[in-house]
Order: C-alpha cells, then sequence, then structure tokens
C-alpha cells in the first residue's frame, strides 16, 4: 500500500512549506491546489471557484485580502455535496497512485483506509501573523487586527470542513500523529528529523 | 544558558520512556522520580509519600494497583504549597546545574525562562492499555475497566497540578513545542529523529 502523509494546518502556520519540502525530502508526491486544477478539468469549472466551494482552506492560496470577500462559509448545498464527492473521488484516486503528501482537504479522514500518517501544524497568533506579512502580495494594507480576523475565519471554515467528514475535529491533538508548533521556528532546518521520524515509523 | 527539555504525557502513553532515551541520546541529564528523592532528602519525609504530595502523576512510578488508592486529589492545603514550593525551586536548581529532560512536575511553565523544548506525549486507549500491561507487576489482577478508570484518574490529577501552575491547560497543543502521539509506535525507533529534531531547533 502506498505511503500517505497528510498535513492539516492552522492559517499562516506553515504547513504547506512544510508539507511541500517534506514531500520532496522524501522524494513523494505533493498535492495542494494540484487537486483543486483537476477538479476544474474534470468538472469545467473555474479554479478559483472551485477551491473556494470545496474548501475553504484553499483560500490560504489567495493573498489574504481575496479571503475577507468571503465572510460567508459555504452552506452545504446539493452542489456541495457533489462537489466534495467528486474531491473524494479525486483524492483517493492520487492515494491509489504512489506515495503522496496531501495537505488539506480532510485527507487524513477520506484515506483513513491508507493508515495515513497525520501532520498537524500550528503556531501562535503573533508568529502567524509574522508568516502572513512575509507572503503578503506588495499592495495590500491590511492592519494586524484585520489579518487575525481573517486568519481566523480561515481556521474556522477549513474546522468546519473537517468536521462534517472526520471522526475527530479539526486541530485536536487525539486525531494526529504529530503535532508540529512552528512557533519560532525556520521549517528548513527541521525538515530532515521529520522526514527521519516518517522513515523510522514505517521501516 | 542550559538546554532544557520537559516531558508532559499522559499515563500509558510511554512518555517516561521516550523522556529517558531522549535525554541518553542527547547525553542530557534525566530527572523524574529524582525530584521527590530530592525532596525527601531535603525534608525528611517519606518518599512515596511525597511522591503523591507533590504531583499525582508521580503515581505513575508505582504499580497501577497503588494508584488505585489514591482516589482523592490533595487539596491545597498549606502544606501541599510548601511543598510544591520546595519543588519548584529544586526544579530550577537542577536546571540552572545543566542540560536536562525534565519529565512532569509542571516543568514546562516553571522553568519557562529558559525556553525549554516542551514535548507532549499521549496515546490511545488501547495502546496506552496495553503499555500498563506490559509493565504491571505479576499478581496485578485488574480489569481493563479498572486500568482505564486509573488512568484517567491519573491523568485528571496531573491536569489539575498543572493547571494551577501554567498559563496553558494540560494537554492542550498550543501549550507545548511538539506532540507525540505513541499509538502503535515503538519509542526506541522514533528517538534518533527526535534528537536530531531538537538539535536543528537549538543549533
Amino acid at each position: 500500500m502506498n505511503h500517505i502523509i497528510t498535513v492539516s494546518r492552522e492559517f499562516g502556520s506553515g504547513g504547506r512549506e512544510l508539507g511541500k519540502r517534506l514531500a520532496e525530502a522524501l522524494g513523494f508526491s505533493y498535492y495542494d491546489r494540484e487537486i483543486v486544477a483537476a477538479l476544474a478539468e474534470k468538472t469545467g469549472l473555474d479554479e478559483d471557484y472551485l477551491a473556494k466551494r470545496t474548501e475553504s482552506g484553499a483560500m490560504a492560496e489567495f493573498p489574504i485580502h481575496f479571503a475577507r470577500t468571503f465572510a460567508q462559509i459555504p452552506t452545504i448545498s446539493d452542489d456541495s455535496v457533489k462537489l466534495m464527492t467528486m474531491q473524494t473521488t479525486l483524492i483517493k484516486e492520487i492515494a491509489a497512485k504512489g506515495d503522496c503528501v496531501i495537505v488539506g482537504r480532510a485527507a487524513d479522514s477520506i484515506l483513513e483506509e491508507y493508515d495515513p500518517f497525520r501532520i498537524f501544524v500550528y503556531a501562535d497568533e503573533v508568529s502567524k501573523l509574522a508568516r502572513c506579512r512575509e507572503r503578503a502580495e506588495e499592495g495590500e494594507n491590511l492592519t494586524d487586527r484585520e489579518i487575525v480576523r481573517a486568519m481566523k475565519r480561515i481556521d474556522k471554515a477549513r474546522a468546519e470542513f473537517h468536521n462534517i467528514i472526520s471522526e475527530y475535529r479539526w486541530g485536536e491533538k487525539e486525531g494526529y500523529d504529530l503535532c508540529v508548533n512552528t512557533t519560532g521556528l525556520v521549517i528548513k532546518q527541521i525538515i530532515p528529523a521529520l522526514a527521519d521520524y516518517y522513515r523510522r515509523l514505517v521501516s
């Protein structure tokens, strides 16, 4: 059976970077936005539109000011259920293809049968704020308060999406194998140790 | 400043083993029951008595049937405050001596000024039960239910002790740098990776 690592993360915690680098270190495929792109191809729907419909967490891909325009969390309409079902199928296809790291999208629960190694990445507010500022696009002039509010809204949406599917609540350590606090941490530095941790688990 | 690692753990999760092995791997001193022994020497009080007075978590040192006799969590009497103050002083003395791993006793909060690397070790109930059975003394004939009840009581006492001192709630991931789920895991195997993780953080 293929080796699957899932990365769930708080907005601004650097979970995406951690997932990407870990995949590189292990020689695994990496999936995040790629899932939305594949879904767009299948449905003919707009990728950006799908991103916000299939996982609010996908908003992390957008500059923060974009996230502000989605104050409402999408309610579970028939359409949403259809899209979520398609996404679930896609995630299972991806897992069947080969070893991979999948970020977000409740893949930890969807791929339960693979016994994935489930990582949760989190950090304190100051640290997440700093990361958001770092990756902000030029011309973004949000106050700290506005960024924090956006971060919270996105995480709330991620949690709600996850909790529909999973037996564990989003971010509750019991649902993960390793919870990594990235506060004050250079993610690149810990990757070899993380990769080694994983290899030791599966060897 | 000396390097300090604190290990908090659920009863039966193997946190003690993890702490001990990690200390060995890093060449750090290891403190757990040693703190109680030192306290016994200072006060002239019985070590076993002190163990249950200074941290209910210290009951983990006893065979499980022993823990059953402490249904009551010690209330915070003047005596307890005095003992806790002495223990705090001792833990600070230990930290000042050299690099070390300290298990339990809210050392994560007591040694805040050292910016310790704070690990939390946890596992699912089945896994903790199996560990308890493994280390049970001969002649211990508790049912699974009795063990689970004892585990919960001990963790509850640990949490209450910790929450008096700490700004974070016991076991809440935000209060730790790394949360390790030991379910189905051979602790010995992950130690080199954990030691490497720590070295990378402080290098």
